[in-house]
């Protein structure tokens, strides 16, 4: 059987296997120990065919009559993911955002560590904020300089956020998580997730409107 | 000419327009009265043909060697998001999650009215988030009952989320703004918009992986 890391692995299926992690995490939870694309098409409402082409593109994890092993396909994506592997982070902004994903994302055991929150408000530099300290923006350069950090999540305005990207991917940063209302220029190296609140809210202003 | 709301529009469309809207926007500010569709895809990194391909299916909005003229593209954009409506909404969950939204998303320049917000916490409770009322969730179907509200933003834990989401649609609530992580059960005829944080972590994780 081939390595998964081996594997070409299209944007749109990328896009589905974090929402597949989330479902066999629950399965795992419950004590599932294997699930057929029937069930797991039932619970996800996507077609059984739909996940068994997405798995197949791994080498395909299940047996047929047999189903899927809940733990191990878990483990698999999980791998293909990148989370068997730790990733340090930094937040820049120490808001409202900043602070919800301080702690919503502290997922250590999905190998996310938040190590460092960066801000330029006095009041808020030299505190904690969910034990995550709290260093003045001025020190991001020096703190880039002497830690080793994978993902730099972004949750400050636009016009800021635009300069602190520069400022990031110049000191080395190989991943952005952007909450700023704008499309960040970065260099071609740079990994780049938006979460574009405006955006969502938009679409779903359509939706209501068309439903 | 047709009336746009007469016109199909494809999902993926839908999902780019909102990001149409904000360079149209951006562009608006910069006091820019028109732009080729050449000069929008360099902005946008789109390609030109996208572009024209997306507009066209809104009856074309620009001329041959012209341009779009870009605050008709922009106020017609919005239109068809339904931006021109008003839009009231209520939050669930006063938490910093909720607070940064109630930040960020009050955009009554596009129709967005957030009225309220509940939680369960009773120091919270009475209080104003950015100058918008904190209730009790025990308040939520007398508020209702009062008050039209189209869209309810969820910002709570997963295993309450669901039940408050039931509690929502029985109310009569038309659009939910999910936050939890999980995917809601909800009647088809309620528009549902979900942001997955963690999902959108784990794909940034894939990307750094593969860079």
């Amino acid at each position: 059987m081939k390595q998964l890391s081996e594997i070409t692995v299209s944007k749109a299926i990328i896009k589905r296997l974090p929402r597949y992690y989330r479902y066999l995490e629950e399965l795992r939870n419950e004590g599932v120990e294997r699930i057929s694309s029937g069930e797991l098409s039932e619970r996800m409402k996507v077609t059984a065919s739909q996940i068994r082409q997405d798995l197949n593109h791994f080498g395909g994890f299940g047996q047929q009559g047999y189903g899927y092993k809940v733990d191990y396909l878990y483990q698999e994506i999980g791998k293909i993911l990148g989370l068997d592997r730790i990733k340090r982070l930094i937040l820049i902004g120490a808001g409202h955002l900043g602070t919800a994903l301080a702690n919503y994302t502290n997922y250590r055991n999905r190998g996310f560590f938040i190590e460092a929150i960066f801000d330029r408000d006095p009041e808020k530099i030299g505190t904690l904020v969910h034990e995550i300290p709290v260093y003045s923006i001025d020190e991001l350069e020096q703190y880039l300089a002497k830690n080793k950090v994978d993902i730099a999540a972004i949750t400050i305005p636009k016009e800021e956020a635009v300069k602190v990207a520069k400022r990031l991917t110049d000191a080395g940063i190989r991943a952005i998580w952007n909450f700023a209302h704008t499309d960040l220029a970065v260099p071609d190296t740079v990994a780049v997730e938006n979460v574009h609140l405006s955006e969502s809210l938009m679409s779903l202003s359509y939706k209501l409107k068309n439903m």
